[in-house]
């Protein structure tokens, strides 16, 4: 993280730290817990291929997530996230990367608040997005 | 189950009904997240085999529980398990069997309680002993 972003800093078409992570098969195990979706295609390989899938596919919700801290990691203490919206498009296989990216869509003054709305999306080493969606954030002034 | 079984019921030798249990993938993943142990063994076949084992393998602390479960099936509303304790043998895989047993060592009044000891032991479906232990029980009785 490099400091605190303003919102002066930045303007529609600025690109947001990316943020790369590499989802175990313990965080997918853990993930079921915390998230209650026991589906046997996020830690069981036998079911996962008998189902017609490459191997152990990562929760969607999880790769959300992943954007979510890819935009509070860049908020910095000061900024906050309002909404994290994301829709589910194509799969992260477990042990593989999954490259979070955002890119700010607009900025606007809202009631006194310094607003934006970020673009964010997630992809596999192939290249393909695999988790579309956008954050509403509020971000601090220099002024 | 069969009823409630009574102090006088019991003897030195008396076997407790068998429970036979079938631990699937998301049972071992619950119990993950329930115990804490996240030992990748539980869950992640690849990494069972390439540390050795011929697949996914049951938590040791699980199979003493569904033999705990088999002693208080068996005990009915009216009786109490006062101690549960087992030592690992052997390994236990996951969608196999494991057959439940419990035999009555002794049986004795203490302090005006029906106790009774009674060892306890899991199998997998080779006949392997995989845990053993005892439980002591309190009873009812018919006086």
């Amino acid at each position: 993280m490099a400091g605190q972003v303003y919102y002066e800093d930045i303007e529609a078409g600025s690109e947001i730290p990316a943020l790369v992570k590499y989802p175990t098969t313990m965080q997918l195990v853990k993930y079921a817990g915390a998230s209650g979706d026991y589906y046997q295609i996020h830690y069981d390989k036998d079911f996962a291929i008998a189902n017609g899938l490459p191997g152990v596919i990562v929760h969607g919700w999880l790769t959300l997530s992943f954007l979510g801290q890819m935009v509070t990691d860049w908020l910095g203490d000061q900024g906050a996230l309002v909404k994290l919206s994301g829709s589910y498009r194509g799969m992260n296989k477990v042990h593989e990367d999954i490259i979070c990216n955002g890119k700010v869509a607009k900025k606007y003054i809202e009631e006194g608040g310094n607003y934006a709305r970020v673009e964010i999306w997630a992809e596999n080493p192939q290249g393909e997005k695999t988790v579309t969606g956008a954050a509403v954030v509020t971000l601090p002034s220099r002024a």
